[in-house]
């Protein structure tokens, strides 16, 4: 906040008696219209007669005049009350305040010679009011409303509607807007149909938590809402739909990771009679036409692609940032017989150079492997090459012919450093994957302003879980097997690869989808893979088998996550951001209140009861008729 | 179902069989692309090599030629396999059932004179397929895929997915499709920004009964489901969004009407700095861009605008159906002191002309009777114009003046019959309201292809609710107060008008919104009016008055119901068969069958548990892990 501004800024205590005094001027909005937005006079408009409406960002006082910055969501404008132009006008105007909402008509004048600002669209000009209404008044704000306000999260979750008026904020709904208006166009001239799904539907194993909601029509019965349309959208291929879309609200009750939001925003596709190059080359597609018209950037298609053994090969993870190099280079075998136990019995070994890393404090070696412990690692292996000599607490374990194959597997260069890790692959490659991600950003070796897509192929179909001891889909279980992969669904599960594709931008996973089982047969022996029995994959999804068995056409497709994509597009650092009324880490609104109580009779009427009173979690903060067991 | 096709179907126990035997001629789609759909080729297409790919509609077995029709949702093409032309082709296409899923390539060659259909953009063509590959079988569908289906719609429920091939359901979806972008379009070109607002709310009481989501991470608390998103987009007013909209799902659980469902689409929208004709305005653009742009009609703007007591007073509904006269009339004042003491002593008495209508039978006349009892009616009076006399079970009560003034009243003539009605005011508008309407459809009074549309203004601010007994808002409490009516609010509610306007099209209301309030102080009068104590409209609205305090611009709105409005211009007879998975007025989807049971760990996970053992109600058919209390 500038200092001229805060000579108009009161304290919070000031501010409520002011804005009660000041309430005996609102005004009606009368027969007043706008005649332009505050962002777009300009000298063309020399001397025209307009009315403005907003709010005041900051009011001024100078040489007898009075200065208002009127805001929009399109602009700022200058507003001049002067004694001499308009009496009546400049009479009152010393009363606005910070976020008054005001309606002013005057006539476009230039700015005198040492006001212009050239960094702003009506920086040339200012208004001279010749009249005005005050159309609401304002406490004053929490913080102030501008893009460099640094108000703490929660507090800007509580006074959303405040956040809000922030530019930033504004130009991130609108972009999400834009990049929505723009995916409907593209895929409506592709003669895709969006069809809306139900939010209330079934319950269905096999995915992460749903969230419930209870029947009362029919007691005791419970809705989901969708973790996905998924089979709603297999159902419209089988439907004879052909090519299907929607932007579509989808839900997940999961124990919420730092960005992740219990409610989310996909856009889903699906197509008839199509296979994973027609799928793929109309999400490019998509992607370059949102590029285009949104950002206004060509970007090369096709994208590259990669399989997944290669990804978690060369990168350690599913999702590669590409936009940098630190390689993982798989030395297993050359350490296979080391005098170094770790590395010659552990079933992984791999390698990251960082070129010219040498110089790397014990400090930063310190916090980067302190890093990898959040993936199971013990600890991170080390070795500088100097030009005398490999600096490490481990070279001394390393044969003369292991430090020769390490340094051609990695092509080692006096003054690189190289991280290591062994042991479980699973952990090697998490580790050793997300320090890659981390040196890059501590090193700053991203290139700003750079969007690399790639398409990661050939997924696994299923991965073991250790806590249900049983094969689960990598993708979900309406993928269909790579060809030729469909008996080893059964007999040779971890081998089975799956006909899925997941669309990466900057090291996120944007999209995701397959082509899908369409044979009733199929889809039994993939339950059947999964450990159903045949009566709860008939119990469970009895009606999609049903639908495959009336001709359902071979289909595929797959869903962006639009929250995800916008937050990549806008540059923000937290999907948060880019959603108008997000939730927090324990799924609240701060600014609603949401979750609360509700009324014992509203539970009644669902045939439900609480397990605890909810005197039990005391909760002193909420207000209104709790919710009572009885 | 033509007596050729027929040839073709195969009984459900046979269809089973054949649909096993034939699975081995299942193929891959492999590198196989259509070239076309199956409702483009013309004779312009002759001699080309096409790639059809669909569902087979019929299969006819005529001359030693094999003839069937490839349906998608594009249209039908014959595809001709010929033993001469093709023979490896021709050779297994006697397998080909209706449903099953095929892909052919071949020829486009005119059809011979006699088999030219001119009803059909590809009635002057056949393919004569080269080659062709089975995508999949099909059991029997339990009802033809045809328009001309008669199957109950719990059937075509039960297969939704099978109705949806439908060329009539298609079409439905498509038309929504349509509507939707253009919606989108237009707003999008008026600057208004789609802003996707929570699922997952507060509940809130003031107005139908909400869904509840029980919260895991905040056991005992619950979330709603929205049944507008009011509340938010009154909120990004304050947030200075200017102008939002959203096409946006909401929720209600009440017990549904004929044609209800537990959530519906709505078209939401929200203006800052704007006055009803802005809204109004806005509104009527959206109406004829829809019209134009996907009905290829012109309509007529503005609308005809009328007053809610005028609406009342000669249509005796707030949603006229003004496509037809049979306008009521007011004869209280004219019957006061009459000797039928039914007319003398009523608060309200009305009558209705039915012009020439005379010769109705007692059987008619009697039917009419049993309908208004529907709306509390005792009974339904008439009168019928004879050249010599009034006919009539009344009419011997009535004076020579009453007669004159009655006849005066409604220009009766010869050949007439009026029906009265009286009583209570809202019994007796409600009786002849809806029997005109019922009238003008028994009569085919009222013009097909017509769209009237007509804005009601003016509506009453409260209505009472004798079962709470108490004043609640008609619309909602968010509604503005008329100019000058803010002191009735307290004083004589029944007085207060309210800024509310709402689109009527052919007597259904299709829209419906207000000027809001924009003013904390005026908000707690609002609720002050409805009966809250300042202490529950802070702990269920404190937010709202709170947003309202800090520089909430003047605003209003409004939404329209695209479920009924999609009914409308596709001339359907229920909302169910524009959307396209509904449910049942028991609020269930026969198709996957929800509301189910769930695991009592999903309950427990929630700290619910529920009032009755499932085992209260049994329910045999319900498959899967039955929810156990415990």
């Amino acid at each position: 906040m500038t200092e001229e501004s805060q000579m108009a800024e009161q304290t919070p205590a000031q501010g409520q008696d002011v804005q009660q005094e000041h309430q005996k001027y609102i005004a009606d909005l009368g027969q007043w219209h706008r005649s332009h937005s505050c962002g777009e006079l300009t000298l063309a408009n020399d001397g025209q007669e307009v009315c403005l409406m907003g709010w005041v960002q900051y009011r001024r006082d100078h040489g007898g005049l009075i200065f208002v910055d009127l805001r929009d969501r399109m602009g700022l404008t200058q507003v001049v009350f002067s004694p001499d132009a308009a009496p009546s006008a400049h009479e009152n105007a010393h009363i606005l305040r910070s976020e008054y909402v005001l309606a002013i008509k005057g006539k476009v004048r230039p700015r005198p010679e040492g006001m212009i600002n050239s960094n702003m669209v009506t920086g040339q000009i200012e208004v001279v009011a010749t009249e005005w209404k005050l159309l609401n008044t304002s406490k004053t704000p929490p913080f102030a409303i501008e893009d460099r306000c640094d108000a703490g999260e929660n507090l800007r979750l509580a006074w959303r509607y405040l956040d809000l008026r922030r530019p930033r904020m504004q130009a991130n709904l609108r972009l999400r807007h834009k990049v929505a208006q723009c995916v409907r166009r593209y895929l409506d001239e592709g003669n895709f149909v969006e069809v809306e799904t139900p939010i209330l539907t079934k319950s269905t194993p096999e995915g992460a938590r749903d969230f419930l909601v209870p029947s009362r029509l029919n007691s005791g019965e419970f809705y989901a809402l969708p973790q996905s349309p998924q089979l709603f959208k297999q159902l419209l291929m089988v439907a004879g739909m052909d090519r299907y879309f929607q932007i579509v609200r989808c839900f997940r009750d999961e124990d919420l990771r730092a960005d992740r939001q219990p409610e989310f925003t996909q856009v889903d596709i699906e197509m008839s009679f199509a296979d994973e190059e027609t799928v793929m080359g109309m999400a490019e597609g998509l992607m370059a036409r949102v590029f285009k018209d949104v950002m206004g950037k060509e970007i090369a298609l096709p994208f590259p692609r990669m399989p997944w053994d290669e990804a978690m090969a060369r990168y350690g993870v599913d999702k590669p940032d590409t936009r940098f190099g630190l390689e993982l280079v798989n030395i297993t075998e050359i350490v296979r017989g080391s005098g170094f136990k770790l590395f010659a019995t552990a079933p992984l070994v791999k390698g990251m150079k960082v070129p010219g890393g040498e110089g790397m404090t014990r400090k930063e070696i310190d916090a980067f492997t302190e890093f990898v412990k959040i993936y199971g690692a013990q600890g991170l292996a080390w070795i500088k090459i100097k030009a005398d000599e490999w600096q490490s607490p481990i070279a001394k374990f390393l044969s003369d012919e292991e430090r020769k194959g390490i340094a051609e597997a990695l092509d080692l260069k006096v003054g690189d450093i190289v991280f290591f890790q062994a042991g479980d692959p699973g952990m090697v490659n998490a580790a050793l994957g997300n320090l890659r991600v981390h040196l890059a950003h501590h090193l700053k070796l991203i290139p700003e302003d750079s969007f690399n897509f790639l398409w990661v192929t050939d997924f696994p179909l299923f991965e073991y879980n250790d806590e249900e001891k049983r094969y689960v889909a990598c993708h979900h279980p309406f993928t269909a097997p790579a060809p030729g992969h469909m008996e080893l669904m059964t007999t040779d599960p971890a081998k089975a690869r799956a006909r899925a594709y997941d669309m990466v931008l900057n090291g996120s996973e944007v999209g995701g989808g397959s082509i899908r089982i369409h044979s009733g047969e199929v889809q039994r022996r993939m339950f059947e893979a999964l450990g159903f029995t045949p009566e709860q994959a008939e119990s469970q999804f009895g009606f999609l088998i049903q639908a495959l068995e009336q001709g359902a056409p071979p289909h595929g497709g797959l869903a962006f996550g639009l929250d995800r994509l916008i937050m990549l597009l806008a540059g923000a650092s937290s999907i948060r951001d880019v959603i108008a009324f997000p939730k927090t880490q324990k799924a609240t609104c701060l600014m609603t209140d949401a979750p609360a109580p509700v009324a014992a009779k509203q539970l009644r009427e669902l045939g439900l009861r609480l397990r605890e009173q909810p005197g039990d979690k005391p909760k002193t903060d909420k207000p209104g008729e709790e919710t009572k067991a009885d």
